[in-house]
Parts: structure tokens; C-alpha cells; sequence
């Protein structure tokens, strides 16, 4: 404690503002008068020796008593508040890394040191979201340069833990997002694992998208998991599936995702540093990255991933990772279901062998473990694809998979949603496309993925021939609310599914 | 009240967070979870026909019982709300100009119609502080192209109100900021209105300065005038000095620029479409524009006044405004204060032909009026200062000055802050430098603008000889931490007025 600086007792409001430390002092306050302080002022806070800068908000009322203060859920759990405990109140230092921000805007290039200093301030919470958004839109479009990147990647790696492994040999995969339902991760990773190698995966909630990937894996195992248990799993089942957040691999990528969430934005240089950082702190030697290239998916050109491939491996490369990128299609979704348990129930069918499980996921799988296989030297090139079928077609990925969620913390049932509407065609016909970014923003309004079991699945796909009143779509939504603000959308855009006409 | 929409009656629990608008519910509100709110969704409020969408932050305790929910200030005023009152909650629909954003963050050139669609939804409470920032740094850096910077300045316009006035030939003046102290427009309002040129002068509030021109003339008069009062001082005293923000002549730039003042960011393409928006609204048919250049001032050579000067000169004579542009001299502050009190006590020496009065300002002031006089057919090319001389020094903008500050509402007293520390000279040699950009960020510090009577006073200036212990300036403060915190920069740049070595 501080005995220069004015303090004041915390009192718990219980107010939650999800992720921006929020302080709470009395307009009145005797401190707010002597330094100056009003409504949004940016406002150092110390408890025990740790500090955030928090936003004040000012207190007309009541709520606080003279000498009073609250903090926000996340400020308050930041620095381990209890009620009673006694803070001390000061300006915040000029933060010098906001004129590196403002200097990226005018189009200049950013040191190393600059770049470090700006992830270690998000990091100790001293940039506010307003700030983080100015990062984020200033260094999107294209604005990073190479070296940036680079220099962004390492200081991500700073910020977080790192994992070591026995083996010399650490396998991974990314699939560059954008494709609703491509849900391969909870098939490559027991086919691999089943194998032999050793892949520990974490996975991304979604950014922008209806499901990520641990949102799914989280419908049918515990996947926040910390470094420690993570490490038990991997060692035992060879892999793993587990929220990165938890693990906290990058904990300032976990800051600025969500604020890339709020802006819907996740510009190329960010994506670059955010999977690799992950990658390298995870320990990973060997990484295979997907890129669906597609009108409506996430990369809309082959140009573009190229582009996209050429900064993967120039940065990867310099932190001594091999990397594999391949392109595939991304016209369409994959599976059926879109929203996490949706997503769920088409992985497991594709496990299980199930008659009804979907080929196009089940076929993405196999491309991807069989390319992840042949990282192995006693995998011939080629043959990796048939290698991850036999697995895959005995039962061992299964029975895999089934290991590593027991492993994790036990297997899950799939729960179905309350609210549901089917959407049919208003003529027979083929179908010509499907719109990738609408269904993923009704599965998004439909309430995934928060809402689990929400989301949409498909009964069709491109080219299929279809009747009248023959059902396109099924949306699902926890509550009557959600189902309805999706369909709404869905009224104003009729032709999602477009269905030729029948000749 | 739309009876489809679940609904809520409000409690006031008082708490500010300035602009932005929050609402607070319960946790375990039926509503959260049956449309899938969580601490940070937005959500649309809407109370008797109007409707603003405000941030969630959700309540853990027992502040709110169950069907109640709370509003912050901002929000609780923008929808006129009492105690008691039953506010409808819903989804907000997607918002539109998101999209537009983002497609310029990656370099698209937006169409009017985007343009006009951002700047209605900044108004209508739309988007967020954070999407606003995005907008601000995805337009900085000079990425609006002319036509962008036309459209961006018509649609503020629309979002405001209009003046209309008697006379066909309306002055107006504006100083690019950058340069501490600068408030000449409180001696030449007085000097052209004096003359008989109609001046309706509206002055913005500091954005990233210790002072801006509304500050300082608050001190003497009030300056928050409502449109139909700022039209009566005008039509008798033929001049006025008010706040644009209450006159409301461009709402949407007062909102911008909360948020250019938390980012310290003001680009050219905002701020010619700020300046201009708020001068055709304001009715004005001639213009004069201030452009100090100087290494530490906002504009730092020749080069980047003349692109500016372009800039303005095409925008505004698109909108049929004569506009006159001049360089000056921005190497140094303007007259011996740097803050609201402390440049109010400059001008009152030069309206009264003080001996004290700073020559710099006076003289600066002189040469705007001149070139303003110059827009009248009864005055010759290059006879406009003289007789801008003769007005001052007749005694005539004195008196005009005090009939304009009676007409607002009352000429008041500057009072002095009740703590100060003096600077001195470690050595004695001639002044080398001032550093504008530190002696601004230290009277900030020190309170200014908010703390009406702090701010720093400059006892010296560059090229003068001193002798070693001779006060450079003087930092005062209403409260002793914001003094210290002032002080703490100083310690760590003592170097802020470059003395020579005396040789």
C-alpha cells in the first residue's frame, strides 16, 4: 500500500462487465475532487501490489457509502478483491505505447520494442477496449509489415506459459475459420493420437463464427482444462482438445479476440500471430494449416491464400516450425449441423461409422490426418490418407476419442434444442448455393454459440435436386426470443438456400 | 410499448459512465436468459417510442430485484426515463454500417450512402464507443478520399441544426489547433463585430489540448447558449462566442469527439469535415482558417498546412464557402498561459492595451481580423489590420467584448489557483526551445481543461537570455496530486525549455 496515494475500502456491488476493469467511487468522493477525477476517467487502482487501470463511473446515489468503492467482476477477481480491502487511488502514468498506436495509424512501421510494449500493456489491463480497437483496426487491412507480424508473434509467446514435451516430435493443425461446421479437429485428433504422435491441441471459442472448435468439443467433455491436467491428458492419450483461453498459451491474443468479437473483425497479420503464438507456446514442431478458399468462406481467393500461406511460412519458419498450408473447398458447408451441439452429433456419426454420417466431413478428415500423419518419418508421402482410414474405419479413433474425453474430465450427452423452425423450398429445383455467411449469422442470431444446442442444420447441399416444400433447414434456438430474431433476418433474406428453376 | 417485447420497470441506481450508454439487469433475469444476454451483449431499450441501444452489464447482488433494471445517466436522460418507468427489451437489429466500417478498414472507398448511414447510427446511439473508434482510426491516416470527406461533412450537417441569418455576408474564423495559449478568437469576435461584420462564432471544448476556445472564454461569460439565445446576442452585438455543443449545429461530431479524446486522435479528414459541418450549419458564407506550422505543432510543416489547405478549400467550396487560408507561426505558445484562466488573463490584458499584454498574441490576433475585415467589398486588399488596429486600440473591441459577454449572460472574474510550483533555470544562457507538445501534456496534468484555473504560465520566451535561478514558468493546479502528477512528467523531461550554455 502506498501511503502517498488516497485510499478507499472496496464494498462488492456484484456488477459484471465482462472483461473492462470498471471502478465505482462516489461523485462526491473526496478523491474524484482532489485529483481531478470524473465519469470515464482512466483511474490506476493498487490492491497488495498489484494494479489495472480501470474507467470510473461515478456514484450519484446511495450504492456506496463516503470512503466507499467498487470495483467490476473483472477487476475485482483481477486483483483478488475482497470486501473491505483497502485500495489506494492514483493517476495512471502516461501510456507511452498509445502514441505507437496513434503512429501505426499514420502508416509507420513499428519497432520491436513498440510492438512488445503494446501487447504487455493490454496484457496488465493499462489500454482500455477503446484503445485495443484503435490497435486492432490500425494494424488490419494489411498494415502489418512482415517483421511486424513476427515481432507481434513473439510478444504474444512473452506473455504466456510455455509447454515442453518429451517427444521431439509435436504434431498440430489450424483450420483457418470461416466454414461453418468444418468440425474436422474431433476426428483428426484421435485418429493421430491413435497412431502414435503426439498432438496437443487447444482450440479457439468462436471469434466471429457460430461455433468454435472448443465450443464444440465442449458440448461432449470438460475443455477448460489448465496447463497442468492438459499435460496429464496429452501424456496419457498422446492428445488433446481444450480451450487455449484456460491454458492461457496467450493470454493477450485471449484479450484482443474479445474485442475482435465486438468489431467483427480478424484481420491477416492478427490471425498470423494469434495461431502461431498458440503453436509455439504449445510447444508445436510440425503444424499443417487448411485454408477453405471460397466465395462466401473467410479467404474468398486463391490469391488471398497465398497471400495468407506466404506469411504463415515466413513466420513460422523463423521461429523453426515446419508448416504444411493446403487449400480446400470452401464453397460450401461442411457436415450438417452449424452451432456447437449441431456440430457435435455429425462428429460423432463420422467416428461411429454411422450410415447417416456426413461424407464431406468425414473425407476432410481423413485429407487432413493423413497429411499430419506423413510429418512422421515412417510415413511414406501419400500413403497418410490411407493410413488415417484403416484408423479411423477400425474403431481406434472412436474408441480414441472416447479416451481422451474420459481423460478430460468424462463424456458428455448431446442435449437437443427446445425451439425449432423448419425452413422449406418454395420450388422444386437444384440447388445452386448456399451462402455460408448468412447461415452462420441465423446460427449466430439463433443464439449459438453461447446457447449450445442452437444453430441451423442442413438437409441439403449444392447441386442436389430437390421438391417443393421439401425442408432446406431446421434453426434451433434455446429460447422463442432468439428463433425469432433469427427468422427475422431470415425474412429479409429469403434466397440463403437458392433453389434453381425447375425446367 | 410494443406488448411482443418483454419489458422491465426501471430503478435510477445513479451511476454515470459519461456517454456511454449501460443498462444493468439482473443475472438471473428471465429476460438474460431467455433471449441469451450475457455482461457485454447490446440490447435495445426502448421507452415510450424512443429507443437507444446500451451495453449489458449484469447485476450479482441484490442492487435490482427481480423485474427491475437500471440505466446509466446518459441513457436514463436520452430516454427521458422516471423511476418506475417500463422499458421494452429486444435485440437490436444488425447493424448495417458495421459492415461499412469494416469495408474500410480494408481500404474501400465508402459510398454516400454508407457514409450518411454511420453517422446517423453514431447519432442514433447505434454503435458502440468501441465501433466508433474503429470508424475514427479506420478513417485517419488519410484514408477518406475528397469525395468521402464532402459526404462525411454533409451528413453531419444533416444531422443538426441550421442558422439562417439577415445579412448575406456571414464571417467566421478557425484556428487548427496544436499551438498552446492560441485564443485570438477572443479579440478578434469583438474587433470584426465591432466593425459590423456579422460573426455567430461557435468554439469547440478542448479534444486533445489543455484549453479549447470554449474553455477559456468560460471563464469570462457563460458560453453553454441555447440556438434560440446565441441568435439574440448576434442579432444585437453582431458577434458571439458559445459552445457549439449545446447549440448542437453537428451532434454527430460532439460524439466523435469523446472518442477522438480518449484515442488523442484527430485525423484531417475528421477535422476538416468537423470544422466545416459546424460552420455551414452555423450559416457562415466566408471562412478564414489558422494553420500554425511549427515542429511540435499539430501540423509540422509546410507541406502537410497545404494538403490540409487543399482539403479544406475543395470541401468547402463544394458548399459554395470562400475560404482564406494562412500560414503562421507555430514554433512556440502563443502569449504567457497555457489554460482556460491563465489565457483569459492574456486576452483581457490585449483587449485592455495592458503593457504586460503578450505582443504575440496581440499581433497574431490583428492579422486574423485584418484578413477577416478584407471579406467585406467596403475594405481594401491590405487595409484590413489597420483598421483592425484602430478598432483595438480605440478601446472599441474592449467595450464590444463586455457588451458580448453581458449579452451571454454576464462578464465574470478569473480567480487564481491555490496551488503552484515555479521552474527555474539551472543555468543562464538564451532560451533554445520550447516544447509545445510537453508544455500542453504537463498543464493537462495539471487539470486543465477541466480545472478551469490550472494550466502552466511562461515567464520566458525563445531567443530571450536568463540568468541561471530565473522562473521559466509556473505549473498551477486546483488539487496538490494533480500537481504532483504534473511535476512527476516534469522530473522525467527536465528539459522542456532548452537553455543554452552561456558561453
Amino acid at each position: 500500500m502506498n501511503k502517498n496515494h488516497p485510499h478507499l475500502h472496496l464494498k462488492d456491488l456484484g456488477i459484471d462487465t465482462y472483461k473492462e476493469p470498471v471502478i465505482y467511487m462516489r461523485k462526491d468522493c473526496h478523491i474524484c475532487r482532489s485529483e481531478g477525477f470524473a465519469a470515464q476517467s482512466r483511474v490506476q487502482v493498487t490492491l497488495n501490489n498489484r494494479s489495472v487501470i480501470a474507467t470510473l463511473n461515478t456514484i450519484e446515489s446511495e450504492l456506496l457509502c463516503h470512503g466507499e468503492a467498487s470495483l467490476s467482476r473483472y477487476a475485482w477477481d483481477f486483483l483478488s478483491a475482497k470486501n473491505g480491502d483497502e485500495i489506494s487511488i492514483a493517476h495512471p502514468k502516461p501510456i507511452e505505447s498509445l502514441s505507437d498506436i496513434r503512429s501505426k495509424i499514420y502508416g509507420h512501421e513499428l519497432s520491436s520494442e513498440q510492438i512488445n510494449h503494446i501487447v504487455n500493456d493490454i496484457v496488465a489491463g493499462q489500454l482500455s477496449d477503446i484503445h485495443i480497437a484503435t490497435f486492432l483496426t490500425a494494424t488490419a487491412g494489411g498494415h502489418l509489415s512482415n517483421r511486424e507480424v513476427f515481432d507481434l508473434t513473439t510478444a504474444m509467446v512473452g506473455t504466456g506459459q510455455h509447454l515442453t514435451w518429451p517427444s521431439s516430435l509435436i504434431v498440430d493443425k489450424h483450420c483457418v475459420g470461416g466454414l461453418p461446421g468444418n468440425r474436422t479437429t474431433l476426428i483428426v485428433v484421435p485418429i493421430v493420437a491413435a497412431f502414435g504422435l503426439m498432438i496437443p491441441k487447444t482450440s479457439s471459442r468462436a471469434i466471429t463464427s457460430p461455433a468454435g472448435t472448443a465450443d464444440t468439443m465442449e458440448v461432449l467433455a470438460p475443455v477448460d482444462l489448465d496447463l497442468i491436467k492438459m499435460q496429464h491428458v496429452v501424456e496419457r492419450e498422446s492428445g488433446c482438445i481444450v480451450w487455449g483461453g484456460t491454458v492461457a498459451l496467450s493470454p493477450a491474443d485471449d484479450i484482443l479476440i474479445q474485442i475482435e468479437r465486438a468489431i467483427d473483425l480478424d484481420s491477416e497479420g492478427q490471425l498470423v500471430a494469434s495461431v502461431l503464438s498458440k503453436k509455439i507456446a504449445a510447444g508445436s514442431t510440425h503444424l499443417l494449416i487448411d485454408i477453405p478458399v471460397g466465395p462466401t468462406a473467410k479467404v474468398r481467393s486463391i490469391q488471398a491464400a497465398t497471400q495468407l500461406k506466404e506469411l504463415f511460412d515466413n513466420i513460422a519458419t523463423q521461429f523453426g516450425m515446419t508448416v504444411k498450408t493446403i487449400y480446400s473447398d470452401g464453397s460450401q458447408p461442411v457436415g450438417r449441423g452449424i452451432g456447437p451441439a449441431l456440430e457435435a452429433q455429425d462428429v460423432l456419426q463420422v467416428l461411429q461409422g454411422d450410415k447417416r454420417a456426413p461424407q464431406d466431413l468425414r473425407d476432410r478428415a481423413l485429407t487432413l490426418a493423413g497429411h499430419i500423419l506423413e510429418f512422421s518419418p515412417t510415413v511414406e508421402p501419400g500413403q497418410g490418407k490411407k493410413i488415417a482410414k484403416t484408423i479411423l474405419d477400425s474403431g481406434k479413433a472412436w474408441h480414441k476419442f472416447q479416451a481422451i474425453c474420459d481423460a478430460q474430465g468424462g463424456m458428455r450427452d448431446i442435449s437437443k434444442a427446445p425451439f425449432s423452425y423448419d425452413v422449406v423450398a418454395n420450388n422444386a429445383g437444384n440447388i445452386i448455393d448456399i451462402d455460408n455467411r448468412y447461415i452462420a449469422r441465423i446460427a449466430k442470431l439463433a443464439g449459438a454459440p453461447n446457447a449450445k444446442t442452437a444453430g441451423v442444420f442442413l438437409h441439403v447441399s449444392s447441386g442436389q435436386y430437390i421438391e417443393r416444400n421439401q425442408p432446406l433447414f431446421t434453426v434451433y434456438a434455446e429460447s422463442e426470443g432468439e428463433l425469432n430474431y433469427a427468422l427475422l433476418l431470415l425474412k429479409q433474406n429469403p434466397d440463403i438456400v437458392q433453389v434453381g428453376e425447375n425446367k
